[in-house]
């Protein structure tokens, strides 16, 4: 009576954007919960997450580049894998009391991108990322579709626009712009679709008439919206 | 830049649709943080909720029946006091793994009531409840508004929509139907104005056509609406 068309939820991290969504399902719906370790963890240290039942909502464990088979609710094979692999990424701001250094980066783990593949093509999901390694590049290359970190524009952008002190780089997001950024990384890399997600609301190319849309959109890229659809 | 009108928020238990709200009011925004030390504790118990900032949001204990006095966000006073005052009430759902008898009510502070004055009028908010005392109706007697918890019409009513294995009671919960209901045990008490809040989505008094919103209008009660407003 309450369900969602929700069959599972795949964690990329364990900021709070990614995992406080789940407090939504705790009505005794029943899904797969796919996350690493260190994100499981994060879950684990939380009680408030106990109100999502462990018993109808299985908590399975995700190892770095082994894929798992996607099921649908009925338990029939989705005919789609996913696959967790590690970016650099930063420990979730609640949890950088414990640390000795918050702004370092953290192992593989705490922040993966995903490859989800039937076996032909191959998409993968990266919504945050504090910086593109050359292992990265080479993972991506020949995919048919990234969908990749946009949370900034600039590096900047939060002191700029008087929102914080915090750059990107300090909460674990490489830029759009800028020559170590997503749209200099990847430009010569072979991808078929190339989407931007997680735009923060600071990031003008939220803004179809702005010169960042203009410059993204030359380059490439799409910025997502919701609703979105994507056929491969 | 990213502010709300939202000067304070005052938890009244500790369940996740009391609390999860304050996940959402992370921008580094100041406001003021109050609940009794029941509350605090399940708040200290998840590192979660460390995004919003100790140092921008005091949290400030309540402590039973001792008035607050409430500020602007600039300091001055806003000529309002609150108090809190314990009622019969539940563990959290998420907290019964730690408990021996989860059924079974908990002391005072768990779930408390607030009594909101100027000196004149009174106004009492009472969203979760699990029995209507005689103590707690002196409390009630005389005052200009009562906003009670509305949450199930029927003890039973979720069992028989199919949507969970939980009576009223078992959530801590005193129903508004019934001999010893919100519309019975306050019938003979003087209120100015009558409200029910916290309503569950399985509650026909949702319906503006139902017998139940019938029957309770004539008992003097109102159905509570998203963006109502109350004049004393």
């Amino acid at each position: 009576v309450r369900c969602t068309p929700i069959a599972g939820v795949i964690l990329t991290g364990g900021e709070v954007d990614s995992i406080a969504g789940l407090l939504s399902l705790r009505e005794r719906q029943a899904f797969m919960l796919l996350a690493h370790a260190c994100v499981h963890a994060a879950l684990d240290a939380n009680p408030i997450f106990e109100v999502v039942s462990r018993e109808l909502v299985p908590r399975i464990r995700m190892v770095l580049d082994v894929p798992v088979a996607l099921t649908l609710p009925d338990g029939a094979p989705a005919g789609l894998s996913v696959t967790a692999f590690g970016v650099p990424g930063k420990l979730p701001l609640y949890a950088e009391a414990g640390s000795s250094d918050p702004s370092a980066l953290v192992p593989d783990g705490e922040t993966v991108g995903l490859c989800i593949t039937d076996g032909i093509r191959r998409l993968l999901f990266v919504p945050g990322c504090a910086a593109i390694t050359a292992a990265l590049r080479e993972r991506v290359q020949g995919a048919d579709c990234l969908m990749f970190d946009g949370t900034l524009w600039r590096d900047d952008e939060m002191l700029r626009a008087g929102l914080g002190e915090r750059t990107g780089r300090r909460m674990g997001h490489v830029s759009v712009s800028g020559s170590s950024g997503v749209i200099e990384s990847f430009r010569d890399t072979a991808i078929g679709t190339r989407i931007l997600v997680h735009l923060n609301n600071s990031n003008p190319l939220l803004l179809a008439d702005s010169d960042e849309r203009r410059i993204a959109e030359a380059e490439g890229w799409i910025v997502a919206h919701d609703g979105m659809m994507v056929r491969l």
